[in-house]
């Protein structure tokens, strides 16, 4: 049964770089993949410009990943990203990973805690426009 | 002025995980963006196949890379492919990678001799319909 | 205060590879970190041949990384392992990463679980000398 | 035969994430070998220092890589390092990769033009301790 919850939606062809020798994508790779989706989510201008012109970037605090499948070589995969903003400090990504055209099942469940650090590393509050865009996008 | 000769394109998008500390795309990268195009030109699906029914996959005996200008994130980059099929055996890929949208000057030429190996690591030659397929392709 | 429990230590040297444009490890590599020293703890040369040979291979299951602060370019890591095999079927990884020379406080805490499959990705026992081993290793 | 020739030598044990699914390693893996071995010839102390402290970073003009045969899991390479210092503004690295404990053929021929660039990515000389340090190593 498809799960009916609207998601954001990035797609990912898996090339000959993300196998290993068992022929499945390796673990730390849909790390990336996660991340990618969540870089379309914010924009990546609007990601190099924060951090550019006001040192504000983005650090994962916390990951989860639980793998069900795995993704082999020229399969196309759907991050599909819902968010959840705990607070103006963190943001909670939740993302399944589906091989389509199946849509039922995610092969791999993510789940990243993002946080935002100024210069020094130290926390900030997500910047407005970020924690209203976040809010507005399909939450858990 | 830009290159007049047709191509063959395709596009990439950098992220954070492309990058180093130097905020610029580390240099092992572009062999990857260069072997993406590749893989969609002979068809992700077809090389799949090739390689998990008759055993068949595709190495790189030699790359020539000169790197002009960095790539940085959020570019979008567009990596032309032009292809010189040097014999049964050996293809030659001339991979020029722009930034979009600067179409006259790449920021990295790369040059790969592509060849085919059986499960033995023993050279076959290219298959027929990859042979032909890639003499139909744009030439340097 | 330094933890006292006994460990299996496995030194990683930062690279100019692992960095991102902030600086810092990106946040995937820990995870290679982390699979390296449970190469060695199974033994290199072992994994190969049990793979090769009898197409057994170890896949992460599940995967929980907490990140507290971040590895820098020059950093020289201390990945510290301890297991808990938990049964035939599943060893759990509880792998702490300092920043050397600092013993008290890791900078990322990762937890894995890991299982066998065979060549059609079903589920098998670890292997005898695997588990045995596994056992003998420092526990949490 | 054994090449008699002196050399600055970095050892590189080949993981799971360096492979692919052929089983041998991802053919872009090799450039990062080579980075390893000579940031271990400068120091990973010194050019940490040099880019945090002098905004100093090394960057690759040119790559050439021929690869001869492959590495697979558990091998045990020795990057193999020699140097000829052009001119105040570039050093050529030759770096043969051999797959031990076989000395005579490398499996992979690198060479490796290297740079130096300031914070806006313009052309400096090297550093002079850098410059006579380079010089003092093996040559080719």
């Amino acid at each position: 049964m498809t799960d009916p919850r609207p998601f954001a939606s990035h797609r990912v062809q898996v090339y000959y770089e993300d196998t290993d020798l068992s022929g499945a994508v390796y673990h730390a790779n849909y790390l990336k993949y996660c991340e990618r989706a969540r870089e379309h989510l914010i924009g990546p201008q609007e990601l190099a410009k924060l951090y550019n012109d006001h040192g504000i970037g983005f650090v994962v605090y916390r990951a989860e990943l639980t793998y069900r499948k795995s993704a082999m070589l020229a399969d196309l995969l759907d991050v599909r990203t819902r968010i959840h903003v705990e607070s103006r400090y963190r943001a909670i990504f939740h993302q399944d990973i589906h091989r389509l055209p199946d849509d039922a099942q995610p092969i791999v469940n993510v789940l990243i805690h993002l946080v935002c650090v100024d210069q020094n590393q130290q926390l900030v509050p997500l910047p407005d426009w970020v924690y209203q865009g976040l809010k507005d996008l399909p939450s858990p």
